[in-house]
């Protein structure tokens, strides 16, 4: 098949001059502006279509005359075993999320496995085990998957890439690009506990109080915030690059600004102590049990009293709103009263988080 | 979230027993007896449903009133570029196949890197431009999308992950368990390409003349097929383990034998020969642009006949036929007459072929 070859004598030159970069660095998978530029420059701009474009936590189509969503998402955490989780369950719970973060009720899961030879079968055995648990508790079926096995030295332990299709129910029409000013944002609980509790494990520090991953399927809390209101705007899970990256993608994607208020982002004291003697920012630390849900003023109550009642809400809280000014930025309104712009982070601070 | 955690101090145990293997070996990943023994004791074992169990090439299920294939694959060839292709459009290919062996016409892909830090931009924007052009070809549109980095050592160049989603028409039943005493069973080319060709890249070989890779998109081939016989009772592609594991795989799934000529096969004179030199049996080697059908008696001349007109096809042949003897094993005559088991491979010839 001659015309499925490409003829790089006459190809497009890589849109990244090399006086620039010429690796692929670590940061460029930091969920950061340098990730980005890759993704944007490199494959949006050569698999473009309608809806990739959208540069959301999924694809969303129709199949006949359902809508439906599809999300991928590889995981290469280290370590794969680590407080409040694996990385099995994290897996399946993350490409869970994507699917609710479009709306969809999540249905099924494929997963494939990139072994590293040498990994022993008890530890695969435990993922599996926390996979299934996980699916169970998403009420999502696992229906195909794919093993690969990679020479020592080649892998780390084990990849898990796990992609999934949902259906989004009629009415549904969740999109960053509804962003609309008055809005309220709602998180759905306190921040930056899966970062904090990786890189306890990957620097075997010890706290007082053990800070766990929050890892946890979000579609049921999703479910009831949509009994609520049919017409939740936006939903993003602020997973790589923690609440500010996820609140940056959002004001880029819309004409508005966001004002969000410091003393209203929940926070535990153990990872606000941690995330200090580490010299990190908990705005840019990864969350993977927690959602972003920018909704109509008139409805924000309401939705935040219906998730204060499910174990995975009881800490959410409104924590600003969707402004005219600042059109495209996140701004952040201190403990202090003074008022700073909230960056997207360049790369990463900590790498290799999910 | 406790209730999504596993204890394992009542846990189930590794089903695998110690004695027999305590690690993940390259072999569990080479599509053979180990492969086969890994997934179905820890993965079909737990994770097993209704989908899962036919352990087809994708799952297939109702969204609506469509019936759809779902399918996942990662893709960790080493090298990621070799005669014939790259692992780019080796990714785009092989999920777009897998989603053709349903049955299905191939829709919307997603695409998850794993990216080794270091990886040059040149190499990566070279593997794009393949993947889109491999996306253009069959028919497909990459819709989702995820990037992660690794740390130098902890990968090789890239991995990529293509899952995939396709439209089933109606009428169409395609399954390993129809596979009926009395069918034709149809090779649409020559074998052992795909594999000979990563071998001697590998190896740094020099054979008189270059064995390119075979790696194609077969749907429009398989959708040819279908306009003569809607009927069609199995397709697979041969990929790891080569065209003997395919077919051990078949005859496994229904209650029937399978006997195939020998001489009847298609092989290239020069993938005979280097795999003479290299001590390698070309039943075992994988294809990436092949495929297998099984076929009334009555269609399978018809069949052939449409299939030979189409360039993926021009070398089909009828290689053997399903018999009531010999059931759940696959046996060939010989060239010289005589008859013999072709085994399911245990572990694999090739590691790290697609």
């Amino acid at each position: 098949m001659n015309e499925t070859k490409i003829d790089f004598s006459q190809g497009l030159a890589c849109p990244i001059p090399k006086s620039e970069y010429d690796k692929v660095l670590l940061a460029h998978g930091g969920g950061g502006t340098l990730s980005d530029k890759l993704i944007g420059k490199m494959f949006i701009s050569q698999f473009g279509n309608e809806f990739l474009n959208l540069q959301h936590d999924g694809a969303m189509f129709s199949i006949g005359s359902e809508r439906v969503a599809f999300s991928t998402d590889t995981y290469v955490v280290r370590p794969i075993f680590f407080p409040g989780g694996d990385i099995g369950e994290l897996a399946v719970n993350g490409t869970v999320n994507d699917l609710a973060m479009c709306g969809a009720r999540p249905l099924y899961i494929s997963v494939g496995f990139v072994i590293e030879e040498g990994l022993s079968l008890d530890e695969l055995w435990r993922i599996v085990l926390s996979m299934k648990r996980a699916a169970e508790n998403a009420g999502v079926q696992i229906v195909t998957g794919d093993t690969k096995v990679v020479d020592r030295g080649k892998g780390d332990k084990i990849f898990i890439n796990t992609s999934g299709i949902g259906i989004i129910p009629n009415g549904r029409n969740v999109s960053p690009k509804r962003c609309m000013v008055g809005d309220k944002i709602i998180l759905s609980g306190k921040i930056a506990e899966h970062g904090m509790a990786i890189m306890s494990a990957r620097e075997e520090l010890e706290f007082e109080t053990q800070i766990k991953s929050d890892t946890a399927a979000l579609n049921g809390l999703v479910e009831k915030m949509f009994l609520v209101d049919n017409d939740i705007h936006v939903l993003r899970d602020p997973t790589r690059g923690g609440l500010s990256s996820t609140l940056n993608e959002i004001a880029a994607s819309s004409d508005a600004g966001i004002l969000i208020d410091e003393t209203a982002i929940p926070i535990s004291e153990e990872v606000k102590a941690a995330a200090e003697i580490l010299g990190l920012d908990p705005l840019y630390i990864a969350n993977e049990g927690k959602l972003i849900a920018i909704v109509g003023s008139d409805k924000a109550g309401a939705i935040l009293s219906e998730m204060k009642k499910h174990p995975l809400g009881k800490d959410a809280a409104i924590i600003g709103e969707v402004t005219e000014t600042n059109s495209g930025r996140v701004i952040m309104k201190t403990s202090i009263g003074s008022k700073r712009i909230v960056d997207m982070i360049s790369g990463e601070q900590l790498p290799r988080i999910c």
